[in-house]
């Protein structure tokens, strides 16, 4: 299988998957218990906190989710209370619906809207923002588009016109696939374990060390009482696991993103295909659409090849339409065609360049179809 | 290692582990995706929910969460919001501290004061639920004496004082451990994976179909738009196969933990022990207290022959006595001494004839060295 669809989840690595299984089998403790075990699990985890920290300063710190959408709805619920908050047309549906969320419970929310390529339009959000603006949450590498945010030059501007606001950022699809170091405008900065090989089930909310966060989750007192219930041991361990091995070969990764788009981008058929991510969007998540045919349709027909690409973000496959392109300003025949190609750092050039020719062939004959 | 303290988190079964493996490794794709792989994963959802709800009639369905916690969290801020609010002094923290929160916030909670055994009191329940009564949340088995409450009889007398309630229990010691079926005046019930033999990570609220609950996460809409984020995928398939295999061993465990129980009942010193957990108790939690000694001292000197036995809730560790004994009316000698044995559904007959002997004896021996 030649999967391409990366951004939606990624396949754990065998590495991680061991570090879990050791700690769902031997290694069972509940990491609270005040016996030689239970402390042991306790010391895994302080390690592991540190793994996925090494790309951060030591500003900053973290609470263990059970995901992003905990990671992005903690810090929001937690900051986004007084004034107006503000965020923009392009983020996940785990920082989008909160927001919805906290308008429909009257909150004064601003959407900010968006470039042509996914990206906030940063005049307009620094419009938003005023002396009664508390929180911004700008999305960092955008999950259909995979356009980036400057969040660092963005946070700082933010915080020139109001130097209270706390900011947010959702760093899933950028968390070991860009280069980057927060210097400390970013407040807080959610990441996800299964967008970089690790489980389903575990993620974090990285945060300054000495923001007041308030829990969303109440009880034992978990990590420093900033979130409740017994960890997710397993989970955490492959997520530092994996975060280990991204870091060990992340320019390596970085560099060959890059070319799998070069790939895409010189062999699609632009005849037929739509580039909607720019030179300014992350090389691993390209935003093509077939314009005039359906991209689900397009999508079925590449499964028979066992190419699996994606149609928009997986977590809005609810909805016929991405809100993000939408957003970005593109017609409903562009939205109809719409399809992602996302890698992950186990895919190879033999894969792409399949499947761009198979992406072609299948488009041309549909068209074909469409024509008689 | 002989493991007893099984009331703070359990050994994963080997089918459970290899269950998530299978999950975390070669399906691990997005069960929101629309292709044919993210639709084996989503059916293998249904199919986990029909598992855990084995014990529950038609009227109920469930939503999964990252365990115990977030599910009581989730029932209780989705409804304990109007009038007051009533709750019990024998909670877990998950609940308890929800509750504590509540009332910082403002809202009228009252708490409920226990019988000898860490039982609620229903006399004083019922006194405590007016017309103004919103919600009520009454454990089924206190996580550290075991005492069953009766929620079947305490729901339907809460609801004939107040038809408008909502009745909420934290089920988690309680879930494949007893038989009961719920009726219907239940109208939530809280259960953890990580307690039966499954994964940390992985819980449910399990809920009466007709009723309205407010998301504490929002995001992709994931479980009917009830708890957004990405499945916890491999926890739940241990979840499942966890909950599959108690079920099919239901009746042998509890006549198992009967036993159990009796053996430590009938062989225990009690010119040193005072046995806190009375007949009413679940079996497989078993409180005692070496009055005049301290019970993580005692817990230590187990350690040595690799016996694990637990002091209190692992979740609440951090406090020197149980908040839960305190409330049950014991004095602080108790409270220094107390100890909790609690079974698995590995445990053995020999484990625990050996493991008794050896609380005696190091008993017998702190008790000794303190004399001189």
């Amino acid at each position: 299988m030649i999967y391409l669809d990366n951004a939606a989840t990624t396949k754990p690595f065998i590495e991680a998957a061991r570090a879990a299984e050791k700690y769902n089998t031997d290694l069972y403790f509940n990491p609270s218990a005040l016996y030689r075990n239970g402390l042991e699990i306790k010391e895994m985890l302080s390690g592991a906190r540190k793994c996925i920290l090494t790309q951060f300063s030591s500003d900053y710190d973290l609470v263990f989710t059970s995901g992003g959408t905990e990671a992005d709805n903690t810090a929001i619920f937690s900051f986004a209370k007084r004034g107006n908050v503000v965020t923009t047309e392009g983020e996940h549906s785990a920082v989008y619906e909160a927001f919805k969320e906290l308008k429909n419970r009257g909150v004064d929310v601003r959407f900010v809207p968006l470039e042509k390529n996914g990206g906030v339009n940063e005049d307009a959000l620094l419009s938003s923002i005023d002396e009664k603006t508390s929180f911004v949450s700008v999305v960092h590498v955008n999950n259909e588009t995979g356009a980036i945010n400057d969040i660092e030059k963005i946070a700082a501007l933010a915080k020139a016109k109001n130097p209270s606001l706390i900011f947010h950022s959702d760093g899933v699809q950028a968390y070991c696939k860009l280069k980057y170091k927060l210097s400390g405008k970013v407040d807080l900065y959610s990441v996800s374990a299964h967008k970089i090989n690790a489980l389903k089930g575990t993620g974090a909310l990285i945060k300054k060390r000495n923001l007041h966060l308030s829990p969303l989750l109440y009880g034992g007192g978990q990590e420093n009482g900033l979130r409740s219930g017994t960890e997710n041991v397993g989970g955490i361990a492959a997520f530092a696991t994996s975060a280990a091995i991204h870091y060990k070969n992340h320019s390596e990764n970085i560099e060959k993103f890059g070319k799998l788009k070069d790939i895409v981008l010189n062999n699609i058929d632009t005849s037929i295909f739509k580039i909607i991510s720019d030179e300014n969007c992350a090389p691993h998540i390209i935003s093509l659409s077939a314009v005039g045919l359906k991209g689900e349709v397009l999508q079925h027909s590449l499964e028979d090849y066992d190419i699996i690409v994606g149609t928009g973000s997986a977590c809005s496959s609810r909805h016929r339409h991405s809100r993000i392109l939408g957003a970005a300003g593109y017609n409903s025949e562009v939205l109809d065609g719409a399809i992602r190609i996302s890698f992950g750092v186990n895919n190879t050039e033999e894969e792409v360049y399949y499947a761009v020719d198979k992406l072609n062939t299948s488009a041309q004959k549909l068209k074909g179809i469409m024509k008689k």
